[in-house]
């Protein structure tokens, strides 16, 4: 007879309370571990994929396994490449093959999760790569993120892996910090509208579920360190932080991983605020928590024993430790009475749930063939920004001689970002690979200078270069580049060793400099000095200050980290092929001396200081594109609202193409929430929308305003007060507000 | 007969229940208000001081005068200076005919309270200056402050002052803020010591009373920009920024300032959980809460309307309001039921409190004479700080032949700081006057460059002087010079137009560069060049970073704003009549980008940028003396302590003048609580000792950990774990430290 768990027919709890109930505590421990690195379970022997001593070893510690990160990882840290890893024909083999291995090492037949990383992608060999969030944020179009990752859901699946590690929770509030690309940028709701668009996507692929991280308040770690502490209080955590995870669990995310930094003081893995009190009973959440790879360990700096740490952690509210020591260290827990029984069981239930939800327990379904390559030139051009163009440089004609200049300029590498496995050789384009592809293999090239140093030369040839050319292509910015001889620390993060790593942006890559690197600042001098137009391409992860490029160049266009086919996209939008029609998801500084800036932090009346202007040099939403835009007063369909009833309210302007050519614009709806005895913030985001328009058209453009801007408003449901709302090309424009009265009383909404 | 309320020999409630039960609600709200700037309210007609029409007028409005600010104020904003401000010799009687006014204007015959600013000696014609705060906590000696403060107070008494506007609570979190120089550094130990201590100094005087500002958090400001939001939580508020406060009203401080900035979203002045939660019911203050000057009225942004704004504060705490139009509204808050009679007469009960406390009702008692100087010698020498002396070049021979150089080296407004009178001519001592002073007039002397600017030749006139002596002391910094011809906002900041004013330290003077400007290192590079040996003097407000000053000079003296005696100060300790014996109390930033950098933030995991090493320059606590020193391990009183116990603990170590000068040095006790599931701080400073020893001679130093150490450390009352302590000559130090187990049950401590 099958157990009951087994039998799919029963309902979830019934089949989880059959499971919990036959399991020892040893086998319930097991399941909240994820210890072992998912590379190290198995290995090639003879051209034959094996499962090795370590899996056994682990397996037989725990009983079974609870789950197992990065099987396919394929990356420097890893050391998996072409020849050592899982390619995408052998990817369910090998899953299958090790998850054979966990289910005979389990008494009761429980197998492993699969874990994976899948940020802008499936970080294993052969997966489609996508921008990284900030360059997709940047298209303000989250409904191509949907199709990016139901596509990748679709590859994990093919694969035999089960959740997928997605990053999108935490806020870019500080440009030095190296993460920033892993961010939907500075702002709630753009990061809310992402997350929820990334969970629906890989929803539709039945067996994936998505872990959201960071799980909470990452982006505000002070100085833009990583992970450093978050010294901020509930509303800064409630009205920015927590919109994106509270979006992304509404969509059905299956996990959320707590993050390595403290909130004021508590750490996310050691906060049952955090994680039971808002996450579970605000929330209604009943997936599971992740903690991050070693987060729970770092409680050991606090407390005494691994068994302290461990308790403090499960009390919280981590289900599912990742890598710790200390989380195997539950048994001592309980024995010296630090956690309950009932403690232990409500993890194990709740990872339990997920492997029931995702069919881990059920009948194996015949797995999907891998996907062919998601079209994705949208989304790749779609996030490039244009931030001047002066003279109406752009679009350049095909007749032109161009040069292309700058260490970026032909570097694959640096157009992927962090959390990347290694292409196939012979793919990719880069920048020169898109120039030379419209224009032909004429296009002169020089590096000019590396990233951070100079090349004995490159300064005179890269200024001969561009001086014998109508135009010079600039293409500057930084890399995420990891090599294989690269140090790691225990959690892959890199090393800063005495040996300079390669990369300049991804994690364990912070910044205290926003400008770009000298080198690259003399770069632009010699190229600008001959009188050649010249346009720069930033290609970064980061938001740089790039006042002096800006002042010094007659374009600029900000590429983000695109991913491989990111050169023909620039190609495409510097000759005209593409209007430019991203915006900035994250505010510009102008120096790191200038920090914070973010467009939607408080009112200030200190403005400036003795030595600079305290805005940001371009600010959140700012972008153009190859036309000009008018856009008319804003009038809504209702003068009074309450908080509760804000999703209701339509906002409705007219939009010009005042230009002489057709053009895309994004039209940005932005709010101030005056309710006596707070400070509001300067602007919030509440909602947008992108016109399409021929040369000299109008339209009318409405804006419904989403649920999710509610919270970051800070408006409470009995706040009674003004609501300034109105439209504009980016934040900081100056405006003439619509007002609607703020009213708990107002029940319905009128026309 | 006398009124019940005149009668002194009733007690203070019954006293103030009569005056309130016989007052209008007109009288009362005027209680609350202190609209008129107190210059505004005097003038002087041929020779003789005569009161103003706006007093006429600002009585015959509020039946009476709550407050009045500023009346003997004289200083750029104010326009008084010598020929039309009130001297010692005036002001008293300057005072009395103004109050003669408000009482003949008032039905009841309430005087009115005159409030004077008084950070650091007293803003009016003739006061004793001392240094700005920040040098002043160099020191590390509150007990010297404590006889300024004293002696402030007896000034004040003899004008016929009566609340002293006293800085202290801000925390100097970030060196961008102009206004570094009126906080105790950045530690909340420190802070406190120097507030309890200030407090104690002004209370000696009977009549006088302090309001301590600004109140709270206004230190933690983001950007360093004046009165920004702090979007700290509840920990880093109790643990850092409250301290200082409560310290300051368990030793009788009167009142406390409401500060501009929000916390978290609710601005300070609407701020019902700080000015009635924790100020009145935690902590039972029962002294008066003012508002800062405009900061109700800044409450217009976000209310509707004035009488909004006023309710908000009022019913939030605010009791005494400063220049506010809306305060004024008060009336209107009333008629529209937005506050009600009793929120009113609680706050003019406090006001009428004070009034009674400091005598105003009672039967005038003869005003003392205006006290001769204080000696201030200790306490001007003693904030300065060494922090390179290379090779030993300091102290110098009186044999040497010097050059003094640099924009502060003659310039006296320099030593002084913001919130200043204009001085007395002739009087002052430069860095230059001091050095000529023990040399003689044959010290030759160029200003080389002006603090931000070049001057015509000055670079190579600079770097010839030095080439011709035997030693050059090169005086860099700031300025807080106020120049009549300045423009103010409206609460007496500076305003930043376009002509340029002469200050870059302040109020309103906040600066994205720390470095010094262009100009000094300019001046550094010509004056360092020739090979002679350079002393640097940094006289500023403001933590520099001084990285480059330090690595190109052979020593670096920090002088802070010392006050108008500094001069002579930095010579004695030049030429070793005196040894250097200040220490930090803020770590100097390496740079802008590398910020915050406080010694007590919490432990983070990363150290450092991939450009730049995350630590302070030079840190918290730093500073050498003339002789060298050695600390012993640590050893304490017990091994198990209980929170509340903490102040219980003494610990001792051996501390050896290992030198061959006798010497004295500043032994500092840290600790870190290890408390499980709290992230702990890197350390908290919890004590220190001051120990002069001859040459060779050891002794044991024994520092009793101070009560007010506890909120700091972030320890609560049922906290258990571990507390490590450790003695160190700076923060940031390698140590081993002693442990301590943190148990509640701790009843007693063990021998």
């Amino acid at each position: 007879m099958t157990e009951p768990f087994r039998d799919p027919a029963n309902p979830l709890d019934v089949r989880v309370d059959d499971l919990i109930g036959r399991m020892t505590t040893r086998e319930k421990i097991g399941q909240l571990n994820q210890r072992l690195l998912g590379w190290h379970a198995w290995s090639r022997r003879d051209g034959t994929a094996v499962t090795t001593e370590a899996l056994d070893e682990e397996i037989a510690h725990s009983g079974g396994l609870g789950a197992l990160y990065g099987l396919l990882r394929a990356d420097a840290w890893s050391g998996r490449d072409w020849s050592t890893g899982a390619d995408p024909a052998a990817s369910a083999e090998v899953a299958a093959l090790v998850q054979r291995r966990v289910v005979a090492g389990s008494r009761l037949g429980i197998p492993a999760l699969f874990v994976e990383e899948a940020p802008h992608g499936h970080q294993a060999l052969g997966a489609q790569l996508f921008p990284t969030n900030l360059g997709a944020a940047a298209a303000w179009r989250p409904e191509l993120i949907e199709r990016a990752a139901a596509h990748t859901a679709r590859e994990l699946r093919a694969r035999g892996a089960h959740l997928a590690l997605v990053s999108g929770l935490d806020l870019l509030r500080d440009p030095r910090w190296g993460r920033g690309e892993e961010c939907y940028g500075e702002d709630p709701l753009l990061a809310s509208l992402y997350t929820r668009a990334v969970v629906r996507g890989m929803r539709r692929e039945p067996g994936i579920g998505v872990v959201l991280k960071h799980f909470a308040g990452q982006g505000a770690g002070i100085g833009g360190r990583n992970g450093s502490p978050a010294p901020i209080g509930p509303r800064e955590l409630t009205e920015l932080h927590l919109p994106a995870a509270r979006a992304g669990i509404d969509e059905g995310a299956l996990g959320v991983m707590a993050a390595y930094n403290d909130i004021d003081g508590v750490p996310c893995c050691a906060n049952g605020d955090l994680l039971t009190r808002v996450l579970r009973d605000r929330w209604g959440f009943e997936g599971l928590v992740m903690g991050d790879m070693f987060a729970v360990d770092r409680l050991m700096r606090a407390a005494p024993t691994p068994a302290a740490a461990a308790a403090v952690a499960l009390r919280a509210g981590v289900d599912l430790s990742m890598c710790d020591v200390s989380y195997a260290a539950l048994h001592e827990a309980l024995d010296e009475g630090l956690v309950t029984e009932p403690l232990i069981d409500r993890a194990c239930r709740r990872v339990l749930s997920v492997k029931l939800r995702l069919g881990l327990l059920d009948p194996p379904a015949p797995a999907p063939s891998f996907p062919p390559p998601e079209p994705v030139a949208d989304l790749v051009a779609g996030g490039m920004v244009l931030l001047r163009n002066h003279g109406d440089l752009l679009p350049l004609s095909r007749e032109a001689r161009v040069a292309v200049i700058g260490p970026n300029a032909a570097d694959l590498a640096s157009l992927l970002g962090d959390y990347v496995p290694p292409l196939p050789d012979g793919t990719g384009t880069t920048v020169l690979d898109g120039v030379r592809g419209l224009l032909g293999d004429g296009v002169r090239y020089e590096p000019g200078c590396l990233l951070t140093m100079p090349i004995e030369g490159g300064l005179a040839r890269a200024a001969a270069a561009a001086a014998g050319s109508d135009v010079a292509v600039l293409v500057l910015g930084s890399t995420g580049r990891r090599d294989y001889r690269d140090d790691f620390q225990t959690n892959g993060a890199a090393r800063l060793g005495d040996a300079r790593p390669a990369a300049t942006t991804g994690e364990g890559f912070d910044a205290a400099e926003v400008e770009l690197p000298a080198a690259q600042r003399d770069l632009v001098d010699a190229v600008t000095a001959g009188g050649t137009p010249v346009v720069a391409v930033i290609v970064s992860g980061r938001p740089h200050g790039i006042g002096r490029v800006a002042a010094a160049c007659d374009a600029v266009l900000y590429a983000w980290y695109p991913g491989p086919t990111g050169g023909r996209a620039v190609a495409e939008i510097l000759f005209g092929t593409r209007e430019p029609v991203g915006r900035l998801p994250v505010s510009l500084p102008r120096s790191s001396a200038v920090l914070p800036v973010a467009y939607n932090e408080r009112l200030e009346t200190t403005e400036r200081y003795i030595d600079a202007d305290a805005a940001a040099d371009f600010p959140f939403g700012a972008g153009i594109g190859y036309t000009r835009w008018a856009i008319g007063p804003a009038s809504a369909s209702t003068d009074r609202v309450g908080a509760d009833d804000l999703a209701g309210v339509s906002v409705v302007a007219t939009v010009h193409n005042a230009g002489t050519r057709g053009g895309t614009h994004v039209v940005q709806l932005y709010a101030r929430a005056l309710v006596a005895g707070r400070l509001p913030r300067r602007a919030v985001l509440v909602g947008f929308a992108r016109v399409a328009l021929a040369a000299g058209q109008r339209r009318e453009v409405r804006v419904d305003i989403e649920p999710d801007a509610v919270p970051g408003l800070g408006i409470g449901a009995h706040d009674t007060g003004m609501l300034e709302l109105w439209f504009a090309s980016r934040a900081g424009e100056p405006a003439d507000p619509l007002r609607l009265r703020l009213d708990p009383a107002a029940g319905e909404l009128r026309s």
